[in-house]
């Protein structure tokens, strides 16, 4: 599903000229259980294999594979049966949830010029999976509310919170109209919501060639690119409010679980929503009018892009089928010989939208490839101290379904036992690119130094380190070479992650390849399948080889340490960073309202405006008090004093022998969550990390400060710094108690 | 011409809440005089008539009206007429050019697809003279050598040096090709000027979609914009050699002058152009082959943009008549009751490419109703103290001929006369925008704040001024509040003010109202006509009569002042801004080179380099040496103070008894002028302004300097701000004279 997800929590890796030396022991290893660890290692590195992970892709991919499709539910067991095969203990976990799938879609265009959408995908004939038409979810935005409206079209370019005061400075409104938005920018599920928020009564999304199309390369099948019929599919559900089952917030739905009413259900759209290809959106953007669009608006047809309204109207009606359907969790789990109640937990999703050759197979598959080797290792005999989980997940695509009612079943001992998920899910060449909890930032960075990057034969820590110098700030460049560890970014949503950091406080990392063969156009669409991924994306499989190394040495590595390796100077930094930025954004924008008043009352948007267009001034707003930033400020330093105190303590003596720590460990990241959740969407209880209200994938950190500042919620700004730096508090005690074991206080 | 320059010279006016009290006399009046001034100034701006401008405008556009055609010739007799009739001394100076026209052209796509351009603008039914084939010129750029190639393609964007530099890191040769530029961001001379120095054979340059198509509105005729097979013709001279009389620089060229050889004329480009359509262009753009070009490149075309080569060969074969042809200035003069060697010149053209009555008749209908308004008032009773002299150029289109001839026949008498000229050329709707000599940017100041804005109506001044507040810096909201004047911009090229300020050193300034209905499409095809002016530009031609006022006022209150009222704290602060910008160049570019070499040795370009994709590592660099800015923060210095000296000197007494000052005043510019002129093109001899060598016409200011750096001739560098800062100093010298006079000593 993930997809803004990889440009928006980009690996900031900065760069630094030479490696430092490797030979220190690894971190939370004894010097001599280290020597043995990176052996196993490297053993375990030699392992996957590139013909394995294509033909795991081939065999997946073959048919469609969506959630309650024959062969999403094939996929399960035959992924069970390989890990049984392997030796691993595994076994399918089912559960269920709401998937609406299509069971009628008509758009036209009505007026002079009708126009009838076609909504099909049409069969290419070198793509050998292009022609499975009776199998292949219909082009359908899932969560869409069955609905037949009829009215005029408004384009809103990207559908985001700014796109809707542009139009409003233009004089035009949303209210009663049918909204056509471009795919990009803002997560799908965004646009309907807030189209709808301003009057809309229906929503069009549709893939501009600027954005995904011959704008960017030549289209499938001669290239990448997607071409003019092609549509991106994809969940329109409210997941900034919460994501899984949406009859059943918060719980794990095993068969029988007591539902929430559709009607009440808040997660499904206000209004009926609809994706189309370029070729289906023309005829509707041509039948626009009203003023030319500003410069940033324009997609890439060969037409003038105008906001509407249109003169003729559009028709659209959906309806769909509101079943529940199955999920088939495949599930395979190591036992840990010293620690078995301390879990490292590792995750891709399996179903997909269609064949999903790249989205999700191309980590699915390479997932399975570690799977084999621990196989293989424990055969050798390789004794994990901690417990290792593999999970293969299902249903990710609608709403991340099987990971979310998978985590709320297991809640509980979630909580307790813990210790690190690591995600993955598309794959592809390039960079690496991790983003996640920052207390796994340095172990992050340990890891990424010792895999080879295919391309350059560089280690992968350092090919990003430096290829990110290369548009780097000043500010940028001085930090990196400052800086031992590279940054990774926060997390926000878009992937199976989601739930295990932002609902339960598991530290976590979600890991791609990326930036050479990406923005290709057939994401969520038929087109991504085994012949696209094998002509135009990793085509020789070797960056599938290096995420199963980078990822497999991770799980490795933090399964067998004496010492959990979470580390909290770069956490303390980081955090630090953010409160610098919630502070600053409070007073950018009480600058901007100051200014605008300002310029409303002096005249400037009269001396401004062309009297031949519409334009409608703002209004003047009040203007937002200071608010109280010193409990965030004392927390933040509490954190940087606390976090240097267990780095001493830790440094001073052999910290491996003192697993007791880890007990302390465990608890760190919990203590960063609020059980009363953010303001209107309880479900997400970090106060440090969330995916954005009004972004939908893209993250706000200390987001229940952040947002509300955003969103002008003035009167609660002190309050949700207070709970936030509550929570910091919390992990600063955790952290002082850790500090105590180690120093044998 | 102009165009480039309506947005690279953009009055910079910052807003400020209040005007100032305007009860104080004007500059370089008694009270006294001050008063019957003003009312003379508002009995002229009664005057002018928005349907005699329209009647005018309709007249001189009837007819294609190029130089060397007959209604070319007509239109000069009709204005020498029409100001006759208004009882002004009016006569036609006549100059010769060369002039080349077509005599063949043929572009060509050979290969599997082939094509042949057009190369013909359409009748379009509505508009009534877009019919007249057998007067119209066809489409081309003049002063494009003769030429017959047959290569390969390769598109280079806009054809600027960054986009070469770009070319360059993928691997890409323009060596041999013909190259295929869009129009846009450098003027049109610069493309096949830098192309040729890149070893391109061939240079063709289309309009692309993006830039002034459909992209921005509706088509021509049912909008403003650039229909499909419309072509922007133009001159391709190497004009920031020198303008003018390719065969006489610096002469005047009367009939009979003595001409440089055609074979060695300079400024004739070296490889054949010819510019075509978006219609024309596509199939050329379609058989590129190679990369994608990056974001930045792509236009509106609904094509994947390729960098090329194309494996098709394209043919283009253009041959001219190189004639000399007539050139017809029209100047009327009053002779000035007090001062009459004092000249107060204004001018305007009169040629176009086609019908123009955009360009650069809507500014030459304005000019003639200005004249019309001298008359009547002379017949009240008015006497300016100065001499004004009114100039309809021809021939500007080609290369600003007929002023250039007339100036540089007239050069002596100029150097000791000329206060000052004010331009204008093609004007619209909008703002207020002023650009010239910083010793004129209070005048400027002064009258705009007495203009009042037809839309608005508050003064223009004051439009202005909030206006540029909505997306200000905060460092220019600062600037803003505390400065009074607002500023105006600096002059490049592009109109028939360069050969008095570039050359010799006459304060300039260009006048035009613009940003309401600007970056339309019909620039210099034959739909510039009074169809399109009347219905998609200043439709009620109030913009029409308020430029007319405007530049009117501006030479009337400059004819008739006792004191010429120069001020130059406004001067020394903006050279002040120049000093601290070439500085500030001067390290930028250091720090990037060091950078860059830094990134390159450490192995950042290899780290960031997709091997599925040509890219080539730039090369190492030498890192300059700092150079000694001394002379030039002394001679700023040295201007600040001896403005200020002069500014006390001025207020504290009655400035206006002291007339003999204005002999001393006259020299203030001159001074700026170098007679060795700029490195490689001695015509230039303004050391404070001058177009851009590789922009054409985008200003550089401080130009001996700011190129010297730009294009890293390092070695010229400290004699360059020597150079420059001499001329400053020789300024302050006859400044400090200025003052003693006012002074009494």
């Amino acid at each position: 599903m993930r997809r803004l997800a990889s440009f928006l929590m980009l690996f900031s890796f900065a760069a630094f000229a030479l490696e430092p030396p490797a030979d220190e022991p690894l971190r939370g290893y004894s010097a001599e259980h280290s020597a043995v660890e990176v052996q196993w290692e490297q053993k375990f590195r030699a392992i996957p294999d590139r013909e394995r992970i294509r033909e795991d892709m081939q065999r997946m991919s073959a048919r469609p594979h969506h959630v309650g499709s024959p062969y999403d539910k094939d996929n399960a067991e035959w992924l069970m049966a390989q890990l049984k095969s392997y030796g691993l203990d595994a076994k399918i976990e089912q559960f269920e949830a709401l998937f609406p799938t299509p069971r009628s879609r008509k758009l036209e265009l009505l007026g002079p010029a009708p126009f009838t959408a076609k909504l099909e995908e049409p069969t290419v004939a070198v793509d050998p999976t292009s022609g499975q038409k009776s199998e292949q979810l219909p082009t359908y935005n899932a969560y869409s509310r069955d609905g037949d409206v009829t009215a005029p079209l408004v384009y809103v370019n990207y559908g985001a919170p700014s796109d809707y005061e542009q139009l409003a400075a233009m004089g035009v409104s949303v209210k009663g109209a049918i909204v056509i938005a471009r795919y990009g920018e803002t997560w799908r599920g965004i646009k309907p919501k807030l189209a709808a928020q301003h009057g809309a009564v229906g929503c069009i999304i549709y893939s501009d060639p600027k954005d995904d199309g011959y704008a960017n390369g030549d289209p499938y099948p001669d290239g990448p690119m997607r071409p003019p019929e092609g549509v991106q599919r994809g969940s329109v559900m409210d997941m900034p409010v919460y994501p899984g089952d949406p009859q059943t917030p918060g719980v794990g739905a095993k068969p029988g679980v007591k539902l929430i009413p559709l009607d009440q259900v808040q997660t499904i759209t206000k209004i009926p929503v609809l994706p189309i290809s370029y070729a289906d959106a023309q005829p509707f953007l041509l039948a626009l009018g009203g003023q030319t669009v500003p410069d940033n608006w324009r997609g890439g047809l060969p037409i003038t892009y105008k906001t509407g309204p249109s003169k003729a109207m559009a028709h659209l009606a959906v309806a769909f089928n509101w079943d529940r359907k199955p999920l088939y969790d495949v599930v395979a789990t190591i036992s840990g010989s010293s620690f078995p109640d301390q879990w490292v937990i590792r995750g891709n999703h399996h179903d997909a939208w269609v064949n999903g050759a790249e989205d999700p197979l191309s980590g699915t598959s390479l997932e399975l490839e570690e799977a084999r080797a621990w196989g293989e290792l424990l055969k050798q005999g390789w004794k994990p101290q901690r417990t290792i989980i593999y999970c293969f997940w299902d249903g990710e695509e609608p709403a991340l379904l099987g990971s979310t009612e998978w985590a709320e079943y297991h809640a509980d001992e979630l909580r307790q036992h813990a210790v690190a998920y690591f995600n993955s899910d598309g794959n592809t060449r390039g960079l690496f690119r991790a983003s996640g909890s920052h207390s796994l930032e340095n172990f992050v960075n340990s890891v990424a130094k010792d895999i080879q990057d295919p391309e350059t034969k560089m280690s992968i820590w350092k090919r990003a380190r430096l290829a990110s110098m290369l548009h780097a700030t000043p500010e940028m460049r001085a930090e990196t070479r400052t800086r031992a560890d590279s940054r990774i970014g926060a997390l926000g949503s878009g992937s199976d992650y989601t739930v295990f950091i932002d609902h339960l406080g598991v530290p976590s990392v979600d890991l791609a390849f990326g930036g050479e063969d990406e923005g290709s156009g057939q994401y969520h669409s038929i087109y991504d399948d085994f012949y696209f991924y094998t002509h135009f994306q990793d085509t020789t499989f070797v960056y599938e080889r290096a995420l199963a190394q980078t990822a497999g040495t991770m799980v490795m590595r933090m399964a067998d340490a004496d010492v959990i390796p979470y580390q909290f100077t770069d956490e303390a930094d980081t955090v630090q960073n953010y409160v610098t930025e919630v502070k600053k954004l409070a007073d950018t924008m009480r600058t901007e309202i100051k200014n605008r008043d300002a310029d409303i009352t002096e005249g400037v948007y009269a001396a401004a405006a062309d009297p031949k267009k519409v334009s409608v001034p703002p209004a003047v707003e009040a203007i937002p008090k200071y608010f109280n930033f010193a409990p965030l400020d004392q927390a933040s330093d509490d954190l940087t004093a606390a976090a240097a105190e267990y780095e001493r303590a830790f440094a001073a003596h052999d910290a491996s022998g003192e697993t007791a720590v880890n007990d302390e460990l465990l608890k760190t990241q919990r203590a960063l969550t609020d059980p009363a959740g953010l303001p209107n969407r309880p479900w997400f209880e970090n106060m440090v990390y969330a995916p954005g209200f009004y972004t939908g994938y893209g993250v706000k950190t200390l987001p229940a400060v952040r947002e509300a500042i955003e969103q002008k919620q003035w009167a609660i700004v002190d309050a949700e710094i207070a709970r936030t730096a509550a929570a910091i508090e919390r992990e600063v005690e955790v952290l002082n108690a850790a500090t105590k074991i180690l120093s044998g206080n």
